[in-house]
């Protein structure tokens, strides 16, 4: 199973998605799925801001006693988006409309983050 | 009613909270509401960094086409944190138990944010 197979699964699960992507903290997206409304929003620009955040999150996590960050959400007016860590390098990404399920989307992710794990 | 009794109302309503605070983008907190596991995990060192990174966020948003940042959550091994932003200059934050109810607690700081507004 290539990565685009998991990512289109998860797009194809979660009511409301827009797209889902495996990138690193580089801010460079390894593979994407997504559809039509995600290109006219521009998620691109978003994730890499994202990205560039969640990588200070990590360094900032060492010193926390609150253990590993391994979920983040950065919820805005028009998309909900959910990342979650696959390795020291890489992570998932989904956006979802503001009206997506969220909940469904934050269990999907915990399932497949391992699976993405596994071939990378 | 003061800000401390809504902080209060928060945490009594969510299973597995641990802390409830009013805290500005500067990282200082106005008022909180905690138990005694909250001290332990000093949450306060953690606080302070996710408002540092909220502001950089607030900062990304205005040139992203996904609209405003509304609700950020960054959940780690043991504590998952809500936060919700109520003004230009504070936001509310929500520490649970990585067994805590999320769903409750965003739907506790939604229905929060505005009343906390209605005293700044």
């Amino acid at each position: 199973m290539s990565f685009r197979t998991h990512l289109e699964s998860v797009v194809n699960q979660v009511d409301g998605s827009l797209a889902c992507s495996v990138m690193g903290f580089d801010g460079i997206a390894v593979d994407t799925h997504q559809n039509e409304e995600a290109i006219e929003l521009d998620l691109n620009g978003a994730w890499i801001e994202y990205a560039n955040l969640l990588s200070q999150l990590r360094q900032a996590a060492e010193v926390l006693k609150t253990g590993e960050v391994q979920e983040v959400s950065i919820n805005s007016e028009r998309v909900l988006t959910l990342m979650r860590l696959v390795s020291p390098e890489y992570f998932l990404v989904l956006a979802l409309r503001a009206d997506g399920n969220y909940g469904k989307g934050r269990y999907v992710l915990r399932l497949t983050a391992p699976r993405i794990r596994a071939e990378l």
